[in-house]
């Protein structure tokens, strides 16, 4: 899974059944500094909630539910990073 | 999911059972300013008519459908983009 | 799928059994001019008779076919490619 | 899978049920000095009891358990590496 | 798959279900030249016998037997590569 902040949505009416309903969100994903990297964003479908400006956890190929196969999803809102590199 | 133009299409009679009848798209993934970007060029399946010049959804490996498995495919068409980095 | 070109192939005699009596084509990937880029070449599964010099499309991940997981496969021969980044 | 250091963890609430219980840990990927590497860091499902500062194996995608797919996990903890790329 | 070269191993003795018995093997990935590339090593379960020092295919994914799902794998030993990108 990815660190990433949500930056925008997508607007897409003609779309594949499986997508229908879904939220696209624009994500972009950040660096150590926690601030977003350029040409690193996404699109994934919400299934927490997420709004603009957030810091989520996304996963490329999500794949925590057999029986519920989707598309990259943003997967979790994070409230707190606790990083410490030079341990 | 990436953001991508549709900027060619791949003409193949030689191919795999599972790609038969299938429109082949050459799509190429867009940067933060939505232009497309050098050597970043996929072929994918469309399904759901896509056509020349289309800001598309494509996914990498489409896992949308557990009886469906498919190759990379252009999932949707996309209308608007709404981006803010600031935030 | 990228578009690659068959730029040689590998000879392994201790495989895996999956990958008995299977093709091994070294495919490298084509920049926007068609042309070979430097250092990436992988290697994939010859799935459509595919020859030296030979320009393809290769599968990273082959899951076209439920029933028969492969390894990367080469899935199609390229007759012709169509391309205009101005549109 | 990739060799890395567990550099922190992440406070999220709000989360899809498949990571409920779920430790989220920070893992950024080491080089070839076993140092880590600027912006290479993701959020990886602990399933082996890692602490902060250990080395870890890390599966991209975990597939190792047919009944049990899981996101991003760190599978193992390293206790030594040898390495020697002369040969 | 990739072609890379057997450079060390690694010891784990806490490691998930799914790795236990199996050889951890360093391999890192080869250039046009056959020459290992700098920070380009991953961690694969061998499944050959392959040595320290040995030119193998590795699949990132190892998805050639839907029974038997297994992380990044060491699948064969190369004995011979031909090579041509003039053609």
């Amino acid at each position: 899974m990815i660190l990433a902040k949500v930056t925008g949505h997508v607007v897409a009416t003609q779309k594949c059944d499986a997508l229908r309903g879904s939220n696209l969100l624009l994500i972009t994903a950040l660096d150590d500094d926690q601030q977003t990297m350029p040409d690193r964003t996404w699109v994934a479908v919400d299934s927490v909630g997420a709004g603009m400006g957030d810091v989520v956890l996304a996963e490329n190929y999500f794949a925590l539910n057999k029986e519920q196969y989707k598309a990259m999803s943003v997967v979790a809102i994070v409230e707190k990073v606790f990083r410490d590199v030079r341990e």
